[in-house]
């Protein structure tokens, strides 16, 4: 007889019940082949006293051992283990270490996707986190967007149109899209031009896919949004950057790479390039679009910050002028309710969209469609342009209390060019203030950071006044500190 | 002078300020080359005149379009079209039709994906819908769930930690199913070898895309969930079919295929089995285990399905024995909650979650954070626990109801195995009633058929007894009229 009460682990504490952790521990001890095909295992009885429990655990735990097949129950003879269990081959098995399963290494051969681009934590949160534009999700309407959402949980018949057709987007959200796409930024489409998607990041890796692969060419700013780059790469396409100054990407530069070369898609954010902020001219624009038919290359306009301009009105994208179909148009919700809610778009023809959604349903089925619904509510109520309208007021306040902050106590360390528009300014450190020494203070996490042109993203949307000066007052007391 | 009561077009209807459609339309006019570089526009005066208009409605737009760059105004001598502009060339326009641009198709190069494997719909709900086996959003714990979710938006601290390192999914949610998994799957894990996802369909993916490519094969059962043989074709990997009997997959047969070609990886889903509902039995779990070494090849187990079992406790999952590292298990919220509550997840050794997070922040950036806090804290109170027992007995009686129904009205047309577990039955009809004439029922859509094994998926857990009745007596009475 087996030493069963060191093959039975039984925690009281656990919250298991016991009869499980008895089941367990035998299947544990079949799988290792300690216990083989065709073993008897001890009465339920003497099992009981051994273990020091009721006999009906251990009943419990046999009829469950019997129900999944492991043992075989001849009633008043013998209780024994499965002959249908394979007889493994122990020597295979001696081969693995002493490790728990998952403390192993994945030890097959796998792709190796390289750096994560976002920068991880390790449990407690820095004091200090400066995001590179995020919303304040303390003034948009939450209450209102789940109070919806809730209601739509409860009826059979909103509960459908929430789970059904997904992979698009609820029907609801895009036909809302559709329309409010059309009053604030010209565009003429309809449901089928849209497919709704987690955020702007899964727009452009769909879109990528679709269009780029290893013998393709990509045009993108120096610098650029890098999880945009990194959707690119995964393709295998070649990346080609062009200088992003003062009036946006440089179009010339864009012209003279297209002459030597076949280009497949120019990335471009027209509002508040990622991460300068500087917005492209209408010139270049247009450039950029004569080009893309004299050298048939697909534009794909990232203008995740169409909404939040403070000098003028936003400018019309690139998608809402006369064009061929080839401008692929993405945007986002989570930068303006927040960046936990996911919920982007991509407007582009229906042949390309329906391969797009094709693609989408493989990756990962489809999105909240409760929460799309809600917000496709929102948007018909009015209650989304009423909160674009306040926040932007919050956001043009918190841009000019920030540039004040900084004018009056960072000035001898940084220089920046005061955004027109967007959640962030793009601030360089002076040369001896390198940004690498912030990235080691521990109560400080700031996401966005570039080393080469020593500058950093600061996110102001989401901090009041009170925060940003908080924030501000740190930095420069680690400033003088240096 | 053109004539601009013809350039510009003005609808007092739209929601659209006035003056933003008198500057959205010289910008067309600009961009379409009808009006040039240098070219001088009427006076306020004047063109307020002639569309009959505000005098100050003009000046506004002739100020946005300023703001703009698109015109450079002289005061009190002229406006004009900004010189900053470049001259198009005509012809290059006028090979573009006349359609709206979104009209026209995509017409670069692109990849196809192939149909999309969701059923589209188009406007109008069916009247009866059958899903493939989600579960009842009407009684989880959904108050709950949002009303934490509304508190965490509402701190700095709970949006800082809804909003940081989500390409992993949240610390907070790590945390809590680390613990839950290895309390209810003996999964030795922890938050390091966790990656929350969109659903199992998610992880499957981001899985394939690392593993396999086209030089790799892959084995499914067959029938297999569609959707996961289709992200393995994504990745241009060979797929091979093993049949699936009512032991679940074929494992003899894998070992056969082993002898003769490299596999890389067997994807196997252990409990009700998709489409069949069968269960993997014990002797394969361990036999397939004992192949993966043998063979070196990686086990996908997708237990999507782990939480309802009937007729005893769930099976313990391949991952939950003893291994190597080399078993991806899979798992998904979106089966307990509602299908729309996109959470999942993933657990694999740390080197292996560490590049499919790097991945998942490429294709996604990450998830909903307050949604995955919200979750977190449901599973920390026992909330889950007491949802999931609920469900379990409520959807035992929605099977066992169904059974009846199925038995009393149908009996006649159809043929089933009662599944020992899961959300729906797996239906065979009579040949004499071929499945594809269902599907041309406009009143009915069925979510998951088989035309080659005239079946379908009877989805039981949505819907409640009425519910059920009013649907196996619409089949009745379409069986009937056949």
């Amino acid at each position: 007889m087996l030493p069963f009460e060191h093959l039975i682990f039984i925690n009281k504490e656990n919250k298991i019940p016991v009869y499980r952790q008895i089941a367990h521990s035998i299947i544990m001890a079949i799988r290792n082949g300690v216990l083989k095909p065709g073993y008897h295992l001890p009465g339920t009885r003497e099992l009981s006293k051994t273990l020091e429990i009721h006999r009906k655990t251990v009943v419990a735990a046999y009829d469950e051992l019997h129900a999944q097949d492991w043992i075989t129950i001849i009633p008043r003879k013998y209780t024994a283990v499965s002959n249908r269990i394979p007889i493994l081959k122990p020597q295979q098995w001696n081969a693995a270490n002493d490790l728990p399963s998952y403390e192993n290494n994945f030890s097959l051969p796998f792709r190796s996707i390289g750096e994560n681009i976002q920068k991880p934590f390790t449990g407690l949160l820095p004091e200090i986190i400066i995001d590179d534009g995020h919303p304040d999700v303390r003034i948009s309407p939450i209450d209102e967007l789940l109070k919806t959402y809730r209601s739509y949980t409860s009826k059979r018949h909103t509960i459908k149109n929430a789970n059904t057709g997904t992979g698009q987007g609820t029907l609801k959200l895009r036909e809302e899209l559709a329309k409010y796409l059309s009053e604030t930024r010209g565009l003429t489409i309809s449901t089928d031009n849209l497919l709704i998607t987690h955020g702007a990041q899964m727009s452009i890796y769909l879109a990528a896919q679709l269009i780029l692969g290893p013998d393709s060419h990509v045009i993108v700013g120096s610098p650029n949004y890098p999880a945009a780059n990194a959707a690119f790469l995964q393709t295998q396409a070649m990346l080609t950057e062009v200088p992003v100054d003062e009036n946006g990407i440089d179009t010339d530069a864009i012209e003279i790479i297209c002459r030597k070369k076949k280009i497949n898609a120019v990335y471009v954010i027209p509002h508040h390039h990622y991460p300068t902020t500087v917005t492209l001219s209408p010139a270049r624009r247009m450039k950029l679009q004569e080009l893309s038919i004299t050298y048939s290359f697909a534009i794909i306009e990232d203008d995740y910050d169409y909404d939040y301009h403070y000098t003028s009105s936003p400018y019309l994208p690139l998608a809402g002028s006369r064009h061929n179909g080839n401008i692929i148009y993405i945007g986002s919700f989570s930068k303006i309710l927040d960046p936990s809610l996911r919920i982007g778009f991509m407007v582009a023809p229906k042949n390309f969209i329906d391969q797009c959604t094709a693609l989408r349903t493989i990756v990962d089925v489809g999105g909240d469609g409760y929460m799309q619904n809600a917000l496709a509510f929102l948007i018909r109520e009015g209650e989304l342009k009423r909160h674009l309208k306040k926040a932007k007021k919050i956001y043009h306040q918190r841009r000019d209390f920030l540039d004040i902050l900084l004018k009056e106590k960072l000035s001898p360390y940084i220089s920046y060019v005061l955004p027109s528009g967007g959640m962030a300014f793009w601030i360089r450190l002076s040369p001896e203030y390198p940004i690498c020494r912030f990235t080691k203070i521990p109560k400080l996490n700031i996401l966005r950071t570039d080393e080469k042109l020593n500058a950093f993203r600061f996110g102001f949307a989401s901090m009041d006044e009170k925060e940003l000066e908080t924030t501000v007052d740190f930095l420069k007391r680690e400033l003088e500190g240096m």
